[in-house]
């Protein structure tokens, strides 16, 4: 994901993820309106990188000359879990209303620091993450949570991009995390380009490996941190956790501190996406269930604290995951 | 799944279930090397109809005038992992030998025994299962283990038939059960058939509705229990009870006696089938990870005697499940 040109006559261009692995098609985007819509629609999705594309939306809202806050609404209503949206939202806002300056360039300065920063954040936290995975060790990850999630290459995956640099041999069991499939269209993708060694599995595979000892760490992002500590994730993610507790394998997250909702006292409160039942009920042109079937698609499940062994930060590490070690955090101590 | 007609002349039918739920397609078999054929592309699965049909193999390998240790060997190499297979093919043995008589219509009468028995068993397990679902519960299963799976109406469905009979209002959440979506399949085609309500989930959704309270039991069959209570089922079934377990939710197996295999100390010696790695990476024409990954396929995993709160069988139930209960129910005590 990136800008190309000026505040007054660049665009943004996503990578259609929809598409991957099959095809690589760029799209290039001129209306914050068209931006909401990739949003929506998930040509390109993970929190941090929603976050990013918001901004530059906005970008292309205040030079439309169309009204800064319209623009925010049809941004906010996308997707209501990713907390890292609503964060680049007021920050734009911020700068909009900083000094009644709302030019463009002004916006795009903003929107570029935003990225600017997640990226740089990512390679923090793949420092701090890969000093956690062994040489030789299997890494287990759900859903995608690399450079197509974010401004740079990743949380999850940073950790494993810089301990495959480090020589680390590490090799990482992928969850193909239906219904989308993102670990086997996006995560796959990402790790077979790097040249780390990987195997895809179905997610309910996932318990039989820890029980056969091949898991010794797994690592998630996540799309939104109550102040208690509890993760919202791709759905999965919560059954994972589960099964590393069960088996006694470390269950990390990785996210910037944009991800951390303080308002948000509990998981219980974080706002839960259900989506179209055709996620899970059709393949293509294929229907895989009797017509008349009823689906449940949430889109995100809620990990509570109690199961993360640490969330890794831009700014280090928080364990045990609670209220008071997150606050600390937040306040740079 | 029937035989139809004579020993000399008569033909086994099955219902293709690989066509399910677009296509209701029966194929007669005339030849037992077919019925193997059958047995190992799924036309027909589920361990109890996989014995049954096995059966009714080896009725067409007599008529045929073939070596009866041959085709016991075609199709014991079929599918390594449900014992209800070796246990059927060995009741066809014992009449093969008894008296030396191994006509085909001594063997059809066995295999009608071995069919109807697994019938009644059925509808048995479905009266013991039925008394654990209160009014208005919710079960959660996995993969198939209903009327395509066995000789009569089901192993863990059976009870939510019953139930159902029963007016107790019985909803059934449904795994879709990757990769080959037996759950959405099969088990939603059969619920929709009887007039069950039931909601369709990803297999990583499960956890989720136990962290919600919506689940208040989990039943599932099983392919093979060693002495000690361990039982190998559908990949994705011990994921299912390490989550069930984490939210204190009741997971029942229910099988019928034929699936008991005393000569395996535990479910570590249970043979686990690998299967081709395209079940998980292609969508009928469609792959949908890069071209060089790696795939884990196991078709079963082991679910821990420690997790499961009851074996339901055609004798009764067992519980608690370890060794000493239930060499006391084989024994018929």
């Amino acid at each position: 994901l990136w800008w190309e040109g000026t505040a007054g006559s660049g665009t943004l261009h996503l990578l259609d993820q929809r598409l991957l692995p099959a095809r690589e098609v760029w799209t290039q985007f001129q209306s914050v309106d068209e931006v909401a819509r990739a949003i929506s629609d998930m040509v390109v999705r993970g929190a941090p990188a929603i976050g990013v594309s918001a901004a530059y939306g906005m970008v292309l809202a205040a030079r439309s000359g169309g009204g800064l806050a319209a623009a925010r609404d049809v941004l906010a209503r996308t997707r209501p879990t990713a907390i890292n949206l609503f964060w680049a939202l007021d920050r734009m806002r911020r700068v909009a209303h900083g000094g009644g300056d709302a030019s463009p360039e002004r916006l795009l300065d903003e929107a570029r620091r935003i990225h600017e920063e997640d990226a740089q954040g990512n390679r923090r936290m793949g420092e701090l993450l890969a000093a956690r995975i062994a040489p030789g060790a299997s890494v287990l990850t759900h859903c995608n949570a690399g450079a197509l999630a974010t401004g740079g290459f990743g949380t999850a995956l940073s950790g494993i991009f810089v301990a495959h640099e480090q020589g680390k041999k590490v090799h990482v069991f992928v969850d193909e995390t239906r219904p989308r499939l993102q670990g086997a269209r996006l995560t796959a993708w990402e790790l077979e380009r790097a040249g780390v060694p990987y195997t895809l599995i179905c997610d309910n595979m996932a318990a039989s490996l820890m029980a056969r000892r091949k898991v010794q760490l797994c690592v998630t992002g996540a799309d939104r941190i109550a102040a208690n500590g509890d993760a919202a994730n791709k759905i999965g993610t919560y059954s994972v956790a589960v099964n590393a507790a069960h088996h006694r394998v470390p269950f990390i997250v990785a996210a910037p501190l944009s991800t951390f909702d303080l308002a948000t006292a509990s998981g219980q409160e974080i706002p839960i996406e259900e989506r179209a039942g055709g996620e899970v009920t059709e393949w293509g042109a294929e229907r895989t269930c009797p017509g008349r079937a009823q689906v449940f698609n949430p889109g995100f499940d809620v990990t509570p604290a109690s199961l993360i062994t640490a969330i890794v930060t831009e700014r280090g590490e928080i364990s045990p995951v609670d209220g008071p070690h997150i606050a600390r955090m937040m306040a740079g101590a």
